[in-house]
């Protein structure tokens, strides 16, 4: 498709890990086109290129060679890793450029934690006060012996905790508290410092994490981070391909996921004023790929049919072989997973919704790039699990105007007679559309005849304006959103959410339909993470991404990932469990499942189901 | 004491890790010089300044600058870490040179083996063959599972070797044999290669080490080193000193051994034909300063009083941890130590020598730069050891013309009416004298009555040559001998021997003592070490090196520290063995023993003790 000579040649700029595209003509600066963009960049100078703050990091593409003043902002070693000046920099071909955290005045909205019922904490840490008569020519044992000594009998450490409490005891006169894991000191710390320990969801896009007293369970502080692999692909898939372009590959995304985590940990305890080695414990879940690449686990595998892994087992790695700053002898322990691309995170959801433990048969979805779905069916002992790729439609990306839930992404959309009623995230003026938003836009469009229920615009409806690349609706026109150009949401925009929607619609009614079970047999859905907490379900329903059921049959958890990584965190009753639930989960494989396609094609349709 | 002006200026040269050393006039080149000691450096030009061959590195102390020769032959990098060739760099100070083993034309001889009896095999590595179905669509199952599948119940396995497998098993269609440690895959191997274990020695000043089946326990191979962190300190007290100047010091020795050992294993895999990655097991002894410094243990709390040990538990520690390439999940036992420096180098000699099984009262004595002593008394259920610092002069060092028992080092002596019968090592032309050539010396100079008791030479006796310096004896005229100047033993050299003496005699006698045990008690004396193996008792028991016993209670077991690493290497009930010996043996410390010094100075003396 060749464009029309009358329109100006544009280059798309994308700007990760917001996931915001923009179209500028050439030689627009950056820092232009963030603005356009609506992305607020740190300019303390006004652009005025005398602060530096503006920085960002060369993805791919074109700009102008740095100028004088960048190399005079900039180290020799930023220049050559990418860095450049955004206010500088000027755009000569389509590029994609990374913001980092640092070059932003606000960041993402991240949902970090979920519903979480009450729970006994059954740590896999104890701490243990202990005091030692310090050594003499009369009493020389060595170090390590006089400590446990004082500790249960058959007490043991590793060469790092070994180090650790040759000067932590003499710096504390030989009054410590240990940090026990079954047999193993795992640490020591001065007398009165308990251990904490942190839970992780290590997702395709978002990293979630929570800090959590081992001795009683309450969270101390929680955050969260984009994860930073989002540079080298969107979706696992093109991760994976990223990995296997060589040893540097798989590396670089695995250096990336052990920084960010390193980042967050020290996020978390400097929030709870702890010191990093009271970090004695960490449970981390994510799906199949992003825990082997954050493992440095082999994926040649798992990307290509069988898609194996190298191991769905729970892991204890050690929190220092990952890079990761905390007690010497602290672990890793990774919960186990079931096949294919569903991982340990499904099985905390799992755990954290209490799927295994479900007295009617219930309907568990997780949305996501990979969207996860479970039925469970205790009339036949069973919980099956399945596996889809929708894509990262939901997250932004692929749409013309879409973005993740940043400040001033459209959550919400009501039309009404003239306009449209916008929520946005952080109530900020309006820069683009993030999934939640979305939904509702496709059914406002759809309940105002605006679109058809094969998902094409009515062109002759006096609120489509038709542009030379096709029909669309204006959501927000730049005068009053926070961007330069209008928020609009085309035919291109919504074949894309349909694509995310078949997906979806094909896994839920072929696991349906491999269970033997009717879709009015389900009595709970269960909607998991950080997206499923804010999509509007009534929507949802109108348009036939949900089975239809009653409203009140559904259930909205939140980032039920975390809540299980938490539950295995603090308990090892908990860590059985998610064994057994990994050992009974049955997966289901929907690349060889019969008519996947068929469905596929016959769920992104835009009617309700019912 | 000022030189006489009549003397030309001389500067002293010491070369490492040989231990010889050399005066030499201002501008004489480091190659010359080492001609003079009667070191044959490779220099298959000539010296003509082209072939490169005789490079060293600089120690300490002043050379001429790098000529434009040098800087042709030798990188950057290499210039900067000190190497020069010997042929160029003209000495302008007094300096210290160390030369790498391939500089030289002949190696050093290292005794790495020892008497060894008839020992079962109850390793603990087992090696299983196994094969397993590819993964299809329909068995999609991780590769870890699949394969322990196919292995007894419970076993699992570390990252590293789920990283293995995953080729492994696809390069040799699921056929492989794995190789268990108790209930842990410590690597994997293609059909019928099976594992190899390596005993190590690590000494003070050698390194001796073993390549071992593991099946059924037979010696693959042998291969020795010298410890080459000799440059940093000849005895553990020096060592520990340059490892407590900071941390970058107590890497570097820990570097060195590591490096070392990694160079062993692979000489010692080529000589018998297995891959690395069949190295599964590794089992390590040493004194506790060796152990510590190669583990990057903390030291300072060693150094000083009351010498308290990080730990002295036996120690599993991944090889890869180490640096040492094996397989993957490969483990270093490190056997327990006693006390004080008495590590797991005595606690293998004991196993070796089978000291805890005595029927006897025996007495073991294990001569190097440090000296440890241990005497079973079966009648009272007790193992008492001790350790002192006997000194390098057993190794050549601090003696005017000694040196390690390297090719062309006088280890036997014997005087005749009018010279001396000389035993050189490799027969070559005498260079310099070895510990067991300056026993041999002592005792006949002292049995032509040379020396007197107190050792002091006879100045009148017209075979004792008269110099500036004092009194000497001529062993090997510049005539006869390899180097350019005669072989003699001196006045100072002669002191130095009586040091350490003095050192070894107060060691037995406040253990004998402290034991309630006369001499005449004791049934056996055990000598072990390299050193001791070449040894002559004879002449030992003449000057009262060794308590008066009758030669035939005298037993030489050669290298026994390397022979119960090997034991336990092949056995874990010899490991179950080396903790109880561990255990049950005291440790008495000879600093704050009563009258240690008195005892230390009358063991000065050069009679014999009956």
């Amino acid at each position: 498709m060749t464009r029309p000579a009358t329109i100006p040649p544009t280059y798309q700029v994308d700007f990760e890990p917001i996931g915001k595209r923009v179209d500028v003509t050439p030689d627009t600066t950056l820092l232009e086109a963030a603005r356009r963009a609506g992305i607020a960049l740190t300019a303390t100078c006004g652009g005025m290129h005398s602060c530096g703050r503006c920085r960002v990091i060369m993805l791919a593409g074109h700009v102008s060679p740095a100028d004088e003043g960048e190399k005079a902002l900039l180290t020799e070693s930023e220049l050559q890793s990418g860095y450049r000046l955004a206010c500088s920099a000027r755009v000569q071909s389509r590029v994609k450029v990374h913001v980092p955290p640092a070059s932003l005045v606000t960041g993402q909205r991240l949902q970090v934690t979920g519903e979480s019922a009450g729970l006994t904490p059954d740590p896999p840490i104890w701490a243990y006060p202990l005091e030692a008569p310090p050594p003499t020519l009369h009493d020389p044992r060595a170090d390590l012996e006089r400590l446990t000594a004082a500790l249960p009998q058959g007490t043991g450490a590793s060469l790092p905790v070994v180090r650790q409490i040759t000067e932590t005891a003499r710096t504390h006169d030989w009054r410590l508290t240990a940090y026990l894991r079954d047999a193993e000191i795992v640490g020591v710390a001065p007398p009165g410092a308990g251990p904490v320990g942190v839970a992780v969801d290590l997702g395709t896009t978002k990293i979630a994490a929570s800090l959590v007293d081992l001795t009683d369970g309450t969270e101390l502080a929680a955050a969260g981070a984009l994860n930073p692999q989002i540079g080298y692909g969107e979706d696992v898939i093109s991760r994976l391909t990223y990995a296997l372009r060589g040893p540097a590959g798989a590396h670089t995304l695995a250096a990336l996921a052990r920084e960010t985590l390193d980042a967050l940990l020290g996020d978390l305890t400097a929030q709870a004023e702890v010191n990093r080695t009271q970090v004695a414990e960490i449970c981390l879940v994510g799906n199949t790929a992003m825990t082997h690449l954050l493992l440095a686990l082999p994926v040649s595998q798992l990307a290509s049919a069988p898609y194996v892994a190298a191991t769905h087992r729970a892991l204890d790695v050690r929190a220092a072989d990952l890079g990761l700053a905390a007690a010497p002898g602290a672990y890793v322990h990774v919960l186990p997973g079931i096949g294919g691309f569903v991982g340990a995170d499904h099985v905390a959801m799992l755990l954290a919704g209490g799927l295994d433990e479900m007295a009617h048969v219930t309907l568990g979805i997780d949305v996501g790039t990979n969207t996860e779905i479970v039925l469970a069916r205790p009339d036949q002992g069973a919980l099956t699990s399945t596996s889809c790729a929708s894509g990262p439609a939901f997250e932004g990306a692929h749409i013309g105007h879409g973005m993740r839930a940043a400040s001033g992404a459209i959550e919400a959309v009501a039309l009404t007679e003239t306009g449209a009623q916008l929520k946005t995230v952080d109530d900020a003026p309006a820069i683009g559309l993030c999934g939640s938003g979305m939904i509702d836009a496709v059914a406002e469009l759809r309940r105002w005849g605006l679109l058809n229920a094969r998902g094409r615009f009515e062109r002759d409806h006096p609120r489509v304006r038709s542009e030379p690349h096709g029909p669309e609706f204006v959501l927000a026109s730049a005068a009053q959103g926070g961007s330069r150009s209008d928020v609009v949401i085309t035919q291109k925009d919504i074949n894309e959410f349909q694509l995310a929607k078949g997906a979806i619609c094909a896994g839920v009614e072929s696991l349906l339909e491999a269970t033997g079970t009717s879709p009015e047999d389900v009595r709970e859905v269960v909607i998991a993470g950080a997206f499923g907490a804010f999509l509007n379900v009534q929507n949802a329903l109108a348009i036939g991404l949900l089975p239809p059921l009653p409203h009140a049959r559904y259930r909205q958890v939140g980032n039920a990932a975390l809540v299980g990584a938490r539950y295995a965190l603090v308990s090892r009753r908990m860590r059985e469990r998610a064994q057994a639930i990994a050992a009974q989960t049955r997966y289901l494989e929907l690349t060889t499942y019969p008519q996947f396609k068929r469905r596929f094609a016959l769920g992104m349709g835009l009617g309700s189901r019912e």
